[in-house]
């Protein structure tokens, strides 16, 4: 961390810093320019409350050198890290397919998709039973009840499944599940978070609406920092001034997050635009921006007549896409698990 | 709720939608163009999930007449709501001021800077006994010691107190608490607005860093859909591309916020800049803007080399800014409770 | 365009309302609900301002339906525009890439990269003449020397040339252009995109940094409503709260750009980034997403030791990716022009 | 400025960074820690293309300690610059109010509004002849015509005259004007800035709608390092993700603009929000932020039907308005001029 004081102030205040500093147990590289003074931090700054040190009068500025994440950064680990869950692969050179629909709304739709993503070539079978929804009035999910769905269709398919938590009280009934999705709206639950860092199980970490790519790896951080090291990354588009898509797919930070990160990074194209014949254009950009995996909501409901065009695509058009998935992952080299 | 149907739409699919929304017990309102029609919907739309129409095919656009909140809404309560916290009022006429240190750290700190804020003229103490902090290396408050000092420091000066929940396993301990504080990134944490809307307690939200005002109204109606009616609202700044600043405090939300709703709006100048220096300017351009209330951090640490700048001000400048606030709350119609 | 009046409102007011309407010469569709009324809009609606009627103080609030772009919208030429640049082709079935050194800095340079780009299959040449930068410090560009340099380049290797106007002064300069880009920052210069719609040439507008599509296309139609059909748009990244990439590369916005376009849609994905090494990846994703083509910088100059890593791409490093490219076109029903 | 080179980097690629710095006059501080390397520039780095650098494949990240402006920079100008523009100032202890129709439509109407806000206090006149309109459909203004009106308005009420230049090309048609105006689309039109950098008169630049504090004050670089000393900075709203606004009102900006530059800094609260019945709180909001001005858009036809409620307020509301800010002014230390 280096430290950049403002022109012309009292020693006395510098020395005051300083001391601070030094009370932390970090080593001070102290360089006095004609006006500017600038201190370097020698030593593990990550306990180093980077805002407080900014707020103080004297500083103009501080730049971290050393990120403020450990265990999810790739210095430390330079090899990629692939998350094994029943056989299914993420990371390294391994692509895999997460597909299901958006909330779990009865044994018969659930089983029914599973069989069709499965049969198409999804690796792992997605389905909400707790919906995080804006509104108090909106439908909540099916709860502990889902939770039950999900699994008999685990049985049945013999795919793994991924649902969402809201709760940390709900821990317990996800003990079974196969991998643990936090959504955007809690990537900074900070209490959810260190739970979950004590469970052995890979936890699907959505990054905020809001949130920088820094905030998201110091979210992995909390669940890695407990000693849960299974940390998927999922890009689900950010907040921006444009209104016509529901959210901006940030894919360039793909690549970015690929190189401070050897955790596997997925994309999930269907929330970003909330529009069904988006979802196979921004797949084939998120495997050309190259990420690990894709998370996809596939719809089936034929007696439902408003199910012409949601935001999730059907099996058909599901399967069309993963065949040309399958042309495009030699170029990334990229291999299904 | 106003749907505009794309041009050239078979008849059929329109009339799927159209008896969708009958199913949902609303009117249609249906009128047919040249080449587009355009389905007015009659009745209680705040059921309506909203993405889901705007996601279909056939829809070019949706609006919505009715806004989605009822209980928060000021044209079903047209009278401001006043909040009294054992004779501090918040909202209508009053205007209110929330003070004290950003973390609780011993007994005699918050009780000195109690007694002093009380003497400038505080209604309520505020300080954090729980502290959600980006890195889970970072200092993460006292905890419910930190609650008990809290206390200690109400029985001393008799002012009420106000702190941060951060997960509903917590609730019980903050039974005690007189107004407990929802943060900015737990806004959308639904699982907890949930059972502070069980409570018959004052419930002060914070505004998500990157929450539109309909999201965070939205949040408001999950607690008072729950029962609870005591909600305060308080902006602390938003998530926007400028980076001198550490978040941008929106004050053109205050007056909109206002016409929306019937609930006391306050603004916490401190977190937004993370600069004391900043705290006055936009202590006073908050009233100016309307604001029902302030919350500030106030800091007295003789003690401590690092004090002479932080993002909280002293007592000595709180007082200062309390006799200009004073100067300044009859132009805007407000007085002390 | 519909406005919804905000419940019990005088009559007299709305009255003063649709005679203005009306005095647009557009027809009313007026709707009287039980408390709100809805007053639909008959006729061309481009010409009302929408921003004034949404700040009436009866207006609850205004939706469009139809777009106010005309020439460039795809509901009135359903068809794709094909731009032909002395045959290589914009639009429809084609793809095209161009390429070639961000700024012009010597004939050699310029020669030397011109014919390793024409070597690796790219179609036009691109070079900066005249440099738009945030510091009036930083070099400005070699301006018409640079102009006459592209010239020589394209008469050594047949490229037609691509470069950068900022003023409407230099039309007379530009004409011998065979593509002239409006930059970001000067999507919203009304004044040049005037100019640049008397001319018969095609005209690459960038998206400016903050710009929505809407503005966008808006400023497409400035253009084309003076007469010059030629537009082709180019994505090259928006302003974000994220700071580790200089823009988010926004490629959502390609498939929901060419639904409310004829018009070709390029990406330039080495502005975004600012970063080399993410030029690849970002171009396969560019692809996956649909766009009609890139521009991508391209640098040569062994004898720079600050070359070993600029936002450019080497040609060793261009040709590798146009051979990636050239597998992933069939994928998106796209061929070489 | 400080380079943080990333760990275990060639020597020679630092090398060659270190020699090209020294290539450019500058001096150089060089630092090597265990793994990471961190080079100091010494001297005026003024010309150093931080892009570029950040860039460079061996450069972990770059931190300018010195900002990259010089005649805007408080730095090296500590007192406040007074512009006095016939009389009256703009600056230091001084307040000062411009107000004025949003259009020039008729001398009548300019004529009876300048008037009006003269007889309330307000110090220059301000009206739009050329307008920016994103719609090449809508009215762009009444031009040359219109500056004679408000010239006309001048003779008639002998108040200055601000007004917006939209091209250079215009400049000479400009030279009568008191204080051009430089709008949010333009504020990055450098070669218009360049221009306006040669007049020895007053600009107004008001800041791009998603232009960063730094990159403003760099476009008053462009024309203070043109010659032309007298800028008027002005704040007028930032593009969020917020839409019940227009635009987000940056009032934090106006505090920390100040600490970064001597210029006086006013604010235009008429088109952040679009709603007249904002005016007057963010008016008084501004004051308390600290803003040197207002300028406030007035209008006056009674007989347009449609002028119950434009985004501008009534010469009455306009008084009563000022009124207040009479009695705010003393607490941030301001007389009128």
């Amino acid at each position: 961390m280096i430290i950049v004081i403002k022109d012309n102030q009292e020693k006395k205040q510098i020395e005051n810093l300083t001391n601070w500093i030094k009370s932390l147990g970090l080593g001070i590289h102290f360089s006095q320019g004609e006006k500017t003074a600038v201190i370097g931090l020698i030593g593990d700054t990550s306990k180093v409350d980077i805002d407080l040190v900014r707020s103080l009068d004297i500083v103009e500025s501080v730049t971290r050198i050393q990120e403020p994440y450990k265990n999810a950064n790739r210095k430390f680990h330079p090899d990629d890290t692939i998350i094994d869950v029943s056989g299914r692969k993420f990371g390294g050179k391994y692509f895999q397919v997460i597909a299901g629909p958006c909330a779990v709304e009865s044994e018969e739709q659930v089983i029914s998709i599973a069989e069709a993503v499965k049969e198409a070539g999804a690796g792992l079978l997605r389905g909400g039973a707790f919906k995080p929804r804006t509104s108090p009035y909106s439908f909540q999910g099916m709860k502990l009840d889902g939770l039950e769905i999900l699994k008999k269709a685990r049985e049945e398919t013999g795919m793994p499944i991924v649902t969402e938590i809201m709760s940390e009280k709900y821990i317990d009934a996800f003990l079974d599940v196969d991998v643990i999705q936090v959504g955007a709206r809690n990537m900074q639950n900070f209490e959810l978070l260190k739970e979950l860092g004590k469970l052995k199980k890979p936890i699907l970490l959505k990054r905020g609406l809001a949130n920088t790519i820094e905030e998201w790896l110091m979210s992995a951080e909390y669940i890695m920092s407990g000693g849960n090291m299974e940390v998927i990354l999922c890009e689900r588009g950010i907040r921006t001034f444009e209104t016509y898509t529901r959210n901006t797919l940030d894919l360039s930070a793909i690549p970015l997050v690929k190189e401070k990160t050897h955790l596997p990074v997925i994309v999930d194209p269907s929330h970003a635009s909330g529009l069904s014949r988006l979802v196979e254009p921004m797949s084939l950009a998120s495997i050309g921006a190259g990420a690990d995996g894709l998370m996809i909501e596939v719809h089936n409901n034929p007696a439902c007549a408003l199910c012409d065009g949601p935001q999730a695509i059907t099996p058909e058009q599901f399967l069309a896409l993963q065949r040309k998935m399958d042309v495009m992952l030699p170029l990334v080299n990229k291999i299904r698990s």
